[in-house]
């Protein structure tokens, strides 16, 4: 086994250097040094322990997780996942910035945590530009980027880790459709990020395979802050007054993710409308929050324990500066969790007198 | 005006010194030129133009902010609320860390972030021994504990911003006994801090005063993970059991905050009991949440912004080092939102008929 001794004359540099290098304190090297010393470090398979280092140091190294807000729960389901296989696995502490899925403030984020010395990153975004994240692998991070994939046909320095959006997507619509419904709508926020316009192809594709695409529909409830918020009940709520509104009302709603799911069932309720007998809607993610909401909401469960692993094994495993040919890993959703959120149509056209307020009769379940 | 040269010249140092001071690099920096920098700081009232301190260092200054598990949507809230805060006033971006309420992983935490040159910190947590936090501020951090007061007769080097639990679990006591309720239930999770035993103390005396004293009940549902888990469901309806399973089943309940209210109402749904028809709940927090469940909660809304200014202004203000006199700032909360989740109590005792998963028929509102 390598020693970091044997690190610094590889590299032709002091130990305090390498020293500094598995520190992070690398804010005021000069790349060619770092380069070099992760050279080093990758030739001679050399893993620092980490014990030691700690014992060493005192400090734990640390892992940057930037979200576009944590306010919302399923960042924070997934930052949890991810920060306690980075502290089981390889002694890591995670630190979490909101970001606003803001390029700008993504980027400014990234210099803040190189010049503290955190060198590895998992960036939530799903933004379609990602040269900022590829300007701070030159700079000589490594960066991890969750819930798009890679741009096909563009080499990329960043690892990419998401799931298969399109699929989940589907695997909900084709669940509604499997129950009947043939007037078929998605409920999204406004802002279209990569992950959002996956999800409205995979649900328009299923709709179309179905022979169901002239019913299907997109709506926009507006902006929503990132989520997690006080607005969530008014865009619910605007969703819910376009399909109120909307002559032949979607019976089948596939929501963008649980939350839109839970505020657009609160809009419906508002509007005197019963889920699941006026209206199905299937969520996506399998938040905490589904299997407690009323009616419990059913949702396509993203695998994030998985993928939260997959993301910190990336961000670990490689050595940080320029590399390329990074990684794509696409994790399909294969679970529908079915709760009490979807039934069959309602068996006659409904009029607009439901809309006005009147509490419709009760079905049958 | 006075300018970085006047600090440098008063605490008989280098500018450089002074500027590494400003931007937290103070890790191998003795603690004596430490003091004596901040000394001159505080002397000369010097304010550092952040701006200009940004396009000279291109980083950005980090508060590093302390939470028992991002993974809970109210923590999220606060985190929020502090870094807009933040950010706009003070041009300072928000790094959060998990700690569980584990007293040696908060300061394992502070010992990096101060490796990081992170210097000052809000920490979410109502431990009831706080030498950790004392601790890191002799070390050179500045550091603020919310949810808690400082503990009386002890002078603290750390400040405290909380919200007055113990009067906010009384608000939501007497609103449940001026609906007619006199069985009181207090429902919480295992483990006690700071804040849960306010509350707890808050609740008895409120029923205390009502003469309610003696049917007034505190009801455990078991660990939480710190919640924001799907063991938020499985506490929620050991809850509903223990209420189920008690011959004289308590009306009104307050639950410890809005999250465990949710838990308990679908664990009484569960268990074939109606809110409010056959239970009532108020929750405290005011959460977004809360707006959207069905029913839409009753609960007592927190000052969360003014507190999360509150937090910010303190941990901004304040020069590092020791400092005693440190101050307690107690919101207390004086709004509760009226929803749907509280009705007078059922007019006859309630049989055990109730508890055996019959569905019960929908009351009209």
């Amino acid at each position: 086994m390598s020693t970091i001794q044997d690190v610094a004359r590889h590299a032709a540099v002091s130990v305090s250097t390498v020293s500094n290098v598995l520190n992070g304190r690398t804010d005021r090297m000069r790349q060619e040094t770092l380069a070099r010393v992760e050279a080093a470090i990758t030739a001679l398979q050399f893993r620092p322990n980490t014990l030691a280092r700690q014992l060493k140091t005192g400090q734990t190294p640390l892992l940057g997780l930037l979200v576009p807000s944590i306010a919302n729960p399923m960042y924070g389901y997934i930052a949890r996942e991810v920060e306690t296989f980075a502290q089981e696995q390889y002694g890591y502490r995670v630190l979490i910035g909101n970001t606003y899925r803001d390029q700008d403030k993504e980027a400014a984020f990234f210099e803040d945590l190189l010049a503290h010395g955190v060198r590895r990153v998992i960036v939530i975004s799903s933004l379609a530009d990602e040269r900022h994240l590829e300007r701070a692998v030159q700079r000589g991070m490594v960066v991890v980027s969750y819930d798009r994939r890679a741009t096909p046909g563009e080499l990329s320095d960043v690892d990419h880790v998401t799931p298969d959006n399109f699929e989940a997507a589907g695997l909900a619509t084709r669940y509604l459709i499997a129950h009947g419904h043939t007037r078929l709508a998605f409920a999204t926020v406004a802002g279209m990020t990569m992950s959002r316009s996956d999800k409205i192809k995979g649900f328009l594709a299923a709709a179309g395979d179905a022979g169901l695409r002239e019913h299907a529909r997109v709506l926009d409830g507006g902006p929503l802050n990132e989520y997690g918020d006080a607005v969530l009940s008014e865009v619910g709520r605007a969703l819910a007054q376009q399909m109120v509104n909307d002559p032949e009302p979607p019976t089948g709603i596939v929501a963008v993710n649980d939350l839109m799911a839970l505020g657009l069932m609160a809009g419906l309720r508002e509007a005197g409308l019963r889920v699941p007998e006026d209206m199905s809607i299937v969520g996506m993610d399998g938040l905490f929050l589904s299997a407690i909401s009323n009616p419990a909401l059913t949702t396509v469960q993203l695998p994030v324990t998985e993928m939260a692993r997959a993301m910190v094994e990336r961000a670990m495993s490689r050595q940080s500066g320029q590399e390329s040919n990074a990684s794509e890993l696409v994790f399909t959703p294969t679970h529908l969790i079915e709760r009490e959120s979807v039934a069959p149509p309602p068996g006659r056209v409904r009029t607009r007198a439901h809309a006005t307020g009147m509490k419709p009769l009760k079905a049958k379940k």
